[in-house]
């Protein structure tokens, strides 16, 4: 339960974990922690609860508190654990921080969730208090433009950057040259791709790994490209992530945890469906899925 | 504490009040009660807690609920108390239906929270889910489609206004011609105006009123407002509309939990600041509001 | 040819006319003449060529000079004509507004497209420069966010307004709200209603009228509902105006002027189709479209 | 003035020229030829007039002409020139694509304008048609979701692919995931960066080049940034690609046509300002961009 510090430095595949949760709304530990173990079998170098695709924005307290628990349980200190804070209000994301930080994670994943419209000022104060509110733990800011109803200017970034254990940054905008212009203004802060970009052109910009869904149900493959990445061999590493792509296209297509649930599912991982009134996939979609895996299965 | 009956027919102004909370997260009770003492003394019709105005995404369940305490005991059975019910998931919707039952709300304004899309199904389980917690009390549908990531179709208002128990809809969209449809098409469902449509339109249109933040900063005014158009004296109700829209105007222009809290403090009834990391008006604005409330100062 | 004095106040129902063109590329001048005869037999109060309905965006000068000069001939300056100019360059603007001049018009209607951004002195600079060719001809700002990439702001309008000649504002948001507070700060400047918003509340709050594409598909209906807002009436104008509504809602599902052209060509006015590549309806919307027009059939 | 065959494949590095127009709305014709004369002595593999860049939604269709004329004449043959058509109708997009050819072109760049909102049968049928009016020329599909109200979608691209001399596209998101897919699904058609992508990743992704206005201002270092990456250079690419990038950084502040007609012109190539109403840059715009003139310096 203490905060490992090998793992205070994150590098490498960092997939966002589902949050099973049975139709009483207890987390399925048992599930979670065969998943958790699995990922860390196959390689991943770190694991990520409570993202967009862990469905944070569906959970209480209590199911947030039990998911990272679990997760840590089951890492074992083996990878580092990231862990998910999302709130509207400054006061509700230092308790989510304080509490990460008691079940033993590794470090944040910093969101800010909005309804009105803030400020500069104001998005920058939620992210130094949460910071604060980390101790000593790494904070990743989290931006993700197309669900939250606030971005971080570039401004913001650069400034927060400047707050000692503020050291990475997940950016789940579509748009890459954003990422460019961050390294190129942020020199401190270590970035990681989401789902949205394409892993080996961040990777090939000097970006550290990827934080994203489609990593739980591509685990080696996702090792793989992040190995031939760092060893330079940019042609195979290209090669292999336009088959990897067909799964980050599903997940685009697809409600991203309804879509991880179903595929993680037919592997095995039995994560249920999506919490309500979120629907589960119809057969179309499942089958849909279920070709992908099929058309990958070869690297999968 | 019980549900009054006399109380079960909404119809007139119903100002959504604010949430005042103290630095350290307590409700102030006695500063709520005395706004709502203020505004039954000046006629409105009802009070509806934990709208949009009323920072309900900014609120955790406690907080939620001395909210709706304090409004029904202050109102003592006076006038209708209509309790917003906000979340992303069907389990905490119901929660909160029955906690605001248990307060003794008179009726619940229903908000569909959501982060990821959903789908009508889904939809319309949530409101359905909701109306039925609610067990005797009637439900408001509320969709604004600025704020929420969801919004409700016309055809999905329409099968929910077959559902007992759901009489009423409050949009904040800016399209009053939307309205206009869904009155042709869902006939039983009485519809109110927010601050975003102009009310003496609403009313002319057949709507039973208004829900609406400006309307704790002008009691008399709106309540005055609503007499003339239920009197059918139109134009001396244009005459008022043109003046009181001014407060609508600044409402839309500053984040409206941010404005109302600092207009009502100019009125005497400190309601401190909106939760953080919203940050508080600056010096430019408050003195348009207390321009505009001088402007007023006649009809308020 | 003349520009009539008597047609220089604009005032009451004014539709805007389709383009029928052939495929060709040659206007049909003869059908577009006999929509415009019956059109002000029906009693409208003005013609409005060249708006959105219009198709304005396909149409080449020679075009839309030919659409003019029709449109002229056949009103004969029994009601007046205000011709729709729309371009992205200034130097374009003032040469489709002499052009109009040259043809008869009695007003111009004011359009401007963008590609990229322009801030607000480009905006003013080029309606002021419409206005300055316009000559003694009055202006009609018209300003619609759907589908134009540049918005006026009210306080732009509020400045345009003091240009001599740009005597009317047309705004084709939905947002009615945007309209009342145009007038209370523009107060010389006369307001007409478009299709997204309800004609009876924009008279209720002191408009002048409309300009809109179901106006050419229920004239009768629509001076009828004209004359009883000025006279006051307001429960018998709402009463029409609910039924009349259902025009307006098929307008906005179905693309604007292939809706109209086929409403039309349903009256016996054989407007054709939509210019290439827009396409015509479909079977379904035609019959969507043939059932609304017999449920008003006792108005029309 | 015959459309070579050698220039008929396209690859590497095409800068989209500026429109120079005098105020009296004549092509600026010698400023043109000797921008076109610096472009191809720095190396650049094609020239692409009437792109956004060249405000192609800003001029008509005898200055369209000029340009096209000006810039075959000044290549003379040394590279193929891509000219923009761009229109919201069939007709128009057919005649422009015979001028093109006549004048010279070596190829067609396609794009659809749309007022009203085009399906994907009407899309088709477009592009389809610009196609066979090209002749034997090679056509690039051009698509541009911020500026155009239409957009491609992936599914139509994949048809149109199949059209015999539709041959390439450029793509304008930001979004290379995008482009990612298209690639895997339409395997036969070359795809170039916009200046909203990163070229070295589209490179490194299997791109033939770009299409973009940053490249009239940075020739040289866009040719040697092309020649890494086709030799597999990538660490080197990627350094030189971080300093570029601060280029499209600025040309994606302020409005293309006016800042890549600023910084050209501060290089001693006087393109003038944009056509009003568009506003030429202010003075802090003008320093921010001679700045990074000066700081690019040594590659420029």
């Amino acid at each position: 339960m203490t905060n490992e510090t090998a793992n205070s430095v994150f590098r490498g595949v960092f997939p966002y974990l589902p949050s099973p949760v049975d139709s009483g709304g207890r987390v399925r530990e048992g599930e979670l922690a065969a998943l958790v173990d699995h990922l860390v079998a196959k390689g991943v170098h770190g694991l990520t609860p409570l993202g967009s695709t862990g469905e944070f924005a569906y959970l209480d307290d209590g199911q947030k508190a039990a998911v990272i628990r679990c997760v840590v349980s089951a890492a074992a200190g083996r990878v580092p654990v990231v862990a998910g804070v999302a709130a509207t209000t400054v006061r509700a994301a230092v308790e989510q921080t304080r509490r990460a930080v008691d079940a033993g994670a590794d470090g944040i994943l910093a969101v800010l969730e909005a309804y009105f419209p803030v400020n500069e000022a104001g998005v920058e104060e939620y992210f130094t208090a949460v910071a604060e509110a980390a101790g000593a733990l790494p904070v990743v800011l989290y931006t993700n433009p197309t669900f939250q109803r606030s971005d971080l200017s570039i401004d913001s970034i650069v400034r927060l950057s400047k707050v000692g254990n503020i050291r990475y940054l997940k950016d789940a905008s579509a748009n890459t040259g954003r990422l460019l212009s961050i390294m190129n203004r942020a020199e401190g802060l270590g970035i990681f791709s989401a789902s949205a970009h394409i892993p080996v052109s961040v990777m090939l910009l000097g970006g550290l790994g990827w934080m994203a869904g489609p990593a739980c149900v591509a685990p080696a493959a996702s090792v793989r490209l992040y190995d031939l990445a760092r060893a330079g061999d940019w042609p195979a590493a290209v090669a292999l992530q336009k088959r990897l792509w067909k799964l980050n296209e599903i997940f685009a297509r697809y409600s991203l945890a309804s879509c991880i649930k179903a595929a993680l599912t037919m592997q095995g991982f039995a994560m249920g469906e999506p919490l309500r009134p979120q629907q589960p996939l119809g057969e179309d979609a499942r089958k849909h899925i279920k070709t992908v895996l099929e058309e990958l299965e070869d690297i999968l």
